[in-house]
């Protein structure tokens, strides 16, 4: 283990994250509600913590190797979330360790669980921040670095590949530096627009803020309890489904649209399979909502609203789903398990992996009477490599074997039903959000103690990792000397 | 198609169904509750339509191919369900065809969920009927035609793959028709102790036969509304908890420690992870039931009955474990997935593909940081074909797939809460029985509509069969003509 490469590189993310705290100064100054010093104490212990080491630290050889790669991930997720976690305690909005540690991952994983039972307590540096998060940790905080800081290791390929979601992030252009650049841009430009279209159908500029950055960010934190149903709005209702589901496509589609049209699109199997997920679950749910909210409209309005946001993993909602009939709360309970694109900012186990195990079945079944014949699996035209269908089909497995054990863990602090246990695990490996009972729509995730508190940590980290990462700290050999 | 040999091998398989009623019309005459006739009628039926198919379909060529022989096994198990059903029907017992046809195919996949709201009203003869399609199901009807009727067709493997249980069955003599009379033995040799002990903790012959049967074929069916509750007996705990274990475990295990001795056994790691869950769920379950219970014997005794039930998909039950707490329902919960040994007559994914699944997310985490190391996986001291492991990881992605979508059609029925609809597409699947819920140990599936009730079916069956030879009479390539 390289210590002093991975020491650096940790201590360049924190300075990250340090100047990622500096428009919340700004708002706080702004507002003037008491939440300044909180936030300018943790942004000068990250300074007095990381300066040192990034500087001092010095490594003779500047290859990150494969498990220096995890370690720097999964460690700077943590250290993130511990230091994003300061600005709540230290205001004492959420004076306990472990509400505000998971209040950091949630945002930092774009989960948009919480711990908050009082929202009238929040002021609006601590809002924003809490918000900023979503926005940081949607897009990856090692791409926002290799952005920000190209030079800081060679080889880092895998790194971001560690971070992205997905099963094949392919670079956009040859140098990584350059792809996160791009991805930053068109992220910026695309949460800008939302930011404006919000203004225009009335919300004030904060909250537009908060919601255009929880929707970039597919996280979910509303500044209401009551999220944005608070707002009795059609036009915020239209403007955040419509920017859920962009916020749910693969990045690099917005980029090839703008460098070489409409052409490839056509030829891209996961959006093909995501839009029609999308499409069919709106459907389903508002010909099974008309009885409930007695019109069609309001009950395509409810319906495509919580469709895109937990596609997208977001998790705001305009209703008590919870309440809705149970047909209803099955769809949204699959939609749940498979999230949107990879290469986009959403969680859960990604179309472009269902989509490849569902023709993986498909085969299984041709094989058990054709088992002598070679059937290739087409994705995008091209053929999928055996050992990546492989893979994929070990995820698959293992996802909703994390989601179990994760409920088991949960479920051993006794609390609740099995449906709260159990979606309460599934909301925090998809990064989604709301569950259903205890911590449906209209409960939150307060009502833990520590340790499964801790546990859904985990769970969020692992998920918006993609597994692997988290997974591997835990394993012996990774803390081995070479 | 080879349209007559099929036809001859359903027409062989239903005559051995009609021979199958035969100790039941015994035990009807014996105690002459009025249920001889609709038995009688019912062995009539089954002689008028498959005796002349069987007499006069004379295939030319006798080679059964692959797809056949899962079309064979499929229809046979359908059509044996609805002959089956017959008497339940013809006896006014269970009047509507959708609760017949449920408990029918509940019966023969060893599933033992119930629809019966009436116990009492259940006649000696129907009882012993509903409880003997357990016995016949469990071990297979296809392995019962081949142990009977050896020279039906050439080239029978494959045709007792797909009925039998678990990823790899070895024969365990070279002659098919052999090694299915082997397991016939060691089968009655077991279900006969079993029928012997229970007769000397005290149960009456008639209750000893129903809980014998239903215990060998891992079924559950009892003849009482509150199971084996019902009797208040340590001994009859005592004595099926070690039964339901043992019909859990591979029967060729028996077999090679008649033939060889113990020594093969020390390497048998299906069957030492099957222990090891049973006894580290066992000893979970005691403590946290103690608060429960009030004393260790009480939670002992409770917590070892239904994690034998539920591990062996029998499903009885002792007490009604839906009012357990959370933390004892999420183990009984995962140990409804998993399930009991291939090669056992109990259902679930099996020990062997959950212990090579975890193995196989083992070697993913591994292959993170070390992508280029060659990392064979080994079982039972030889390494797994690597086809095979793939299988194994579509085959758990694709199980758990089908308890989300059969959980998604009985939603769609509108009843009941999610946890209930889950549990019951998972119990249904799993071949266990009872769910949580209004599926739970006091409840039943005779709340639902018809809809519920044949997608219950179906999952039955694709379970008991192992997902594949259902689902391949669905795709449009086996019946297409050569």
């Amino acid at each position: 283990m390289n210590i002093l490469l991975v020491l650096r590189m940790l201590c360049s993310i924190l300075l990250v994250e340090a100047a990622s705290m500096v428009p919340s100064l700004g708002i706080s100054l702004y507002y003037g509600d008491g939440d300044f010093l909180p936030l300018l104490y943790t942004v000068g212990l990250i300074l007095l913590v990381s300066l040192p080491g990034f500087l001092l630290a010095r490594p003779a050889d500047r290859n990150l190797r494969g498990r220096e790669g995890f370690v720097v991930v999964a460690l700077a997720w943590i250290f993130m979330s511990i230091f994003g976690a300061l600005p709540f305690i230290f205001s004492g909005f959420l004076p306990h360790f472990a509400d505000a540690f998971f209040e950091s991952v949630s945002g930092f994983t774009t989960t948009g669980a919480t711990v908050v039972a009082h929202f009238e307590k929040m002021t609006h540096g601590i809002a924003f921040w809490r918000s900023f998060t979503h926005w940081v940790g949607g897009m990856g905080v090692l791409v926002l670095t290799l952005a920000l800081l190209p030079k800081i290791s060679d080889r880092t390929a895998h790194l971001v590949r560690a971070e992205s979601p997905g099963p094949s992030l392919s670079k956009i252009v040859p140098k990584m530096g350059e792809s996160a650049k791009i991805l930053y841009i068109i992220y910026i430009i695309l949460t800008l627009a939302e930011f404006v279209c919000l203004l225009l159908v009335g919300m004030s500029p904060f909250d537009a803020g908060i919601h255009a950055l929880g929707t970039a960010g597919t996280g979910g934190f509303s500044n209401y309890s009551d999220s944005v149903a608070h707002f009795r709005s059609v036009g915020v209702d239209v403007v955040m489904t419509v920017f859920m589901i962009l916020f749910g496509i693969n990045f690099s589609i917005y980029y090839f649209i703008h460098v070489r049209g409409w052409k490839d699109i056509r030829e891209n199997d996961e959006l093909k399979w995501y839009l029609a997920i999308v499409f069919i679950a709106i459907f389903l749910l508002t010909v099974i909502l008309v009885p409930y909210y007695g019109s069609f409209g309001a009950s395509l309005r409810y319906a495509s609203f919580q469709t895109a946001s937990i596609v997208s993993t977001s998790g705001f909602a305009t209703d008590n789903f919870d309440l809705w009939p149970v047909q209803a709360k099955m769809i949204l309970f699959v939609l749940t398990f498979i999230g949107s694109c990879a290469g986009s900012t959403a969680g859960g186990m990604k179309v472009i992996r269902v989509a490849i195990l569902w023709k993986q079945t498909k085969r299984e079944i041709r094989r058990t009477f054709q088992p002598r014949k070679v059937q290739p699996i087409r994705f995008d035209n091209k053929t999928v490599d055996e050992n990546m269908l492989h893979s994929i089909a070990v995820f698959g497995f293992s996802y909703i074997m994390i989601v179990i054990l994760g409920a088991f863990a949960i479920a051993m602090e006794g609390k609740y039903d099995l449906i709260t246990n159990l979606t309460a695990s599934l909301t925090c490996v998809s990064n989604v959000g709301p569950g259903f009972g205890a911590v449906g729509p209209a409960g939150s995730f307060a009502g833990y103690g520590p340790f499964a508190k801790l546990i859904s940590c985990f769970l969020m980290l692992a998920g918006r990792l993609e597994l692997f990462p988290m997974l591997v700290l835990l394993h012996p050999y990774v803390w081995k000397k070479s």
